[in-house]
């Protein structure tokens, strides 16, 4: 990444369509420098250590929104300590604390951050491993699309936003990564867990590849991997003015629900020991068709580049002595044919 | 504003300019119903109570985050109970919880609430009195603006974002609101109380007027004004597609501060009395020049409007029985000439 970077200029890859990882990094990250080669971020050093945490007891709890500092539910609490002014500004909370407040919903197969103002997650995040792949309790087809009740209705995304948008219902969580139960499945199918996502050639194939890679790292060389996914609005660069707009369009009536730009994924494939090495990739693609035979490396992306553009940190807590550049360790690559016969496997049953 | 979006029909709003509070109002809140006139959310009804909460006693702490629940700085609190699966998402949170976090600023002159991925704030509010305004210790040609630290270095604005943007540093709280001390309208001048807003016509003309209207608030009828400030990322309707987009530049190099469409003003005037009445008016102005002609009343919309639009919620906790509409306790206009001459005086200073 770093390296086809360095042979880049800033000029030619902004001129490029966002749609790839080099270009959407330089978009989110090069700065105005003369030497923009130099001024891109890179993956941090990939240095190993021998151990790395198992995966904690396991403690969801089902469909309850969990007491975290998710946004401002209650008024800060300002102790009456150097009073310096004639006013209270902060006395406008008796009304009300604005927020904002991020729905967390903590269920057995995934948590959510919720964005109330344009009605998709901020981020989901799950678990695999070759174990929950293995069982098959779960069918999605008895699995219904279901509005959320955690996010109050003011700010619910609502079936009826979707329904003739052209969109799909795209599962951030992927359906199929949580067989293990049906009700696992089931919380897979809450609105708070979708974003629009383009259908054809996106959500039903070049995505969905994706997410068959993140399994197939569970079922061959990681005993563990955790998975953050979530939405980007990212923005390019008008050919003719030189400026930078963001621009989605807003499903629903009202227009309720952002169609996002782009997706992202961070991805952290672990050793299964107690302070071991976590093999870490980042990856942004376009909310659009994108051919199969489109390099996976090619989404890649520096973590900070995710970080910058969607405002979250995925890894602070993460020493650099632990991490391992995923896609260095592993060979990033989808496949599609794979992936089909599972699918008809899949249907067959 | 419920009498005359009574008068109007969704298809005769839409094909409006999102430029008035009917339009604005229409393109967030109106359904697909038939019976558009009906679906608009209007301002609570006009009930008085006697008493009103005087301002509470003075505890701001200057340039200190507060301890706020503010979007998220630590994982969820997961009580090991009913563990019903073979995975543990929320595992992922020992690298560190990705937020968001708003980064919540709680100065003597104004608190404000930050947005890391677009890099305004979320809100900025304020308090001013009759006897905050009479003050005059501070004046603007001793403050500069500042990036503000509260913020981390990833997320922060920087004020070579704005450079050459062709926007204005935009206070959401005002300079002028805040001459009571030079520290408190110094604080006025962090990057964390601005946004890009278009200079001619809109922050040095009609959003102007508008901060003067609020200080005439507290001036004259109301012994306490609180007021709410912020942005917003509206959509507007393609006239050729007729689907909602939502558009706006993001100014920087890399591009990282979004220029907002519109901002908002939620207005509490209060009586000065324990559980007294509260007059509230919410508007929504866009990030435009507006012509001086165009009636104040023009950019009253429901504070539900604004709510939905932002995300945000303020006054969920102030019974209805104490509200009353702003514009119907007082007249809601500006006055350019007044406005014009206080400014003359003000640089005669």
């Amino acid at each position: 990444m770093s390296a086809k970077m360095s042979k880049s200029t800033v000029a030619i890859i902004a001129a490029v369509s966002a749609g790839t990882g080099a270009a959407v990094t330089a978009a989110i990250m090069n700065s105005s420098s003369s030497k923009p080669s130099t001024t891109v971020a890179r993956p941090p050093s990939v240095a190993q250590q021998p151990q790395a945490s198992p995966p904690a007891s396991i403690a969801p709890i089902v469909a309850v929104p969990v007491a975290v500092p998710s946004g401002g539910a209650a008024p800060p609490t300002i102790t009456p300590a150097g009073a310096t002014g004639p006013i209270n500004p902060s006395g406008v909370f008796e009304y009300g604390f604005p927020g904002p407040i991020a729905d967390v919903s903590n269920r057995p197969s995934l948590v959510s951050s919720y964005d109330r103002r344009l009605r998709n997650p901020h981020w989901v995040v799950e678990h695999i491993t070759p174990e929950s792949l293995a069982l098959r309790n779960g069918d999605r087809k008895h699995s219904s699309f279901l509005e959320d009740p955690i996010v109050p209705q003011k700010f619910r995304g609502l079936l009826s936003d979707y329904y003739r948008s052209g969109f799909d219902r795209g599962h951030q969580v992927p359906a199929a990564d949580c067989k293990w139960s049906q009700q696992a499945m089931d919380d897979t199918f809450y609105l708070t867990n979708m974003c629009p996502q383009v259908g054809e050639g996106f959500n039903r194939d070049y995505w969905a590849h994706l997410e068959d890679f993140c399994r197939r790292l569970a079922g061959a060389k990681y005993p563990s991997v955790r998975i953050v996914t979530g939405p980007l609005y990212l923005p390019r660069q008008d050919p003719q003015d030189k400026k930078w707009y963001v621009k989605y369009e807003m499903i629903g009536t009202p227009p309720s629900i952002a169609v996002p730009t782009h997706f992202y994924k961070v991805i952290f494939a672990e050793d299964g020991k107690k302070g071991g090495s976590v093999a870490v990739g980042a990856f942004v693609l376009p909310n659009a068709r994108i051919p199969n035979e489109t390099p996976l490396e090619s989404f890649e992306v520096p973590i900070e580049a995710v970080e910058r553009a969607s405002g979250l940190e995925f890894a602070t807590k993460l020493s650099s002595s632990r991490r391992k550049r995923l896609c260095a360790d592993t060979s990033c690559s989808i496949m599609v044919r794979e992936y089909a016969d599972r699918q008809k496997a899949f249907r067959k049953k």
